[in-house]
């Protein structure tokens, strides 16, 4: 009977520290992404994509191939983003997906002028080859006070 | 050899059907969910939720509880949905919680003046005694061409 027990709070120990392990690697990609967006790393923030992903920006249809990349990487833009953070509220990892909440804020800049922002997201997450990328991505804002 | 593959192929229908019967179960659910906008049974869609949900309208913080209850239900409303449709791409149930991206669109009225609209959505479905219910529940417009 304590071994049973034993094994039992072993595993529950055990999937509660994958579990974390996984949080953390999730984490880990949130702030790469805003890194690569404040230091213009385009093409690197539409490879935090999976091959078949889709964006929901508002005013748009949904976005997946060529026209996530050109969301994200279009050729003409005058607009850098000078400043992004995500503060995820809860992320649940069941398997090699999870679903991810929280908020956004940021600023962007076209050298004149400037714009601050702020909202909120949902994302799906996937693990692909050992690494977590986004499956889909939707946001809105919060309206400035 | 030819047992353990029956046994395989088994498990494999299997699960299969009853994915097929959990995304029929949730399409169900999105059904009803637009029955009760356009005959008005307001708080009928709020108990569509999980007690813990949260709704991510455009331009306010994240809703919850009191805030998405008078969210749906709001004691002076003079605008009735006239027409709702849901309209999912991909349902992807894993294990009590599923998640379903798609679109939505629909007419309001206040007697005198009516508005379409039509949006994309990604809700986060949770299954609670048995019925699915709506966990995260995140949308934004299409512009009209």
């Amino acid at each position: 009977m304590r071994i049973i027990f034993s094994i039992l709070a072993l595993s529950f120990f055990t999937a509660m520290h994958a579990q974390d392990k996984e949080v953390k690697a999730i984490k880990e990609q949130v702030r790469k992404f805003s890194n690569y967006l404040m230091t213009d790393q385009r093409a690197e923030v539409v490879k935090m994509y999976t091959s078949d992903a889709k964006i929901f920006p508002d005013g748009t249809d949904i976005l997946e191939d060529d026209g996530l990349a050109n969301y994200w990487n279009p050729e003409n833009r005058s607009w850098k983003t000078t400043y992004h953070k995500v503060t995820p509220v809860e992320i649940k990892v069941i398997g090699d997906e999870a679903y991810d909440y929280g908020y956004y804020e940021g600023s962007s800049s076209n050298g004149d002028r400037s714009s601050d922002w702020k909202g909120k997201y949902v994302i799906i997450w996937r693990k692909v080859d050992g690494e977590w990328k986004i499956y889909l991505d939707i946001w809105n804002s919060i309206k400035a006070e």
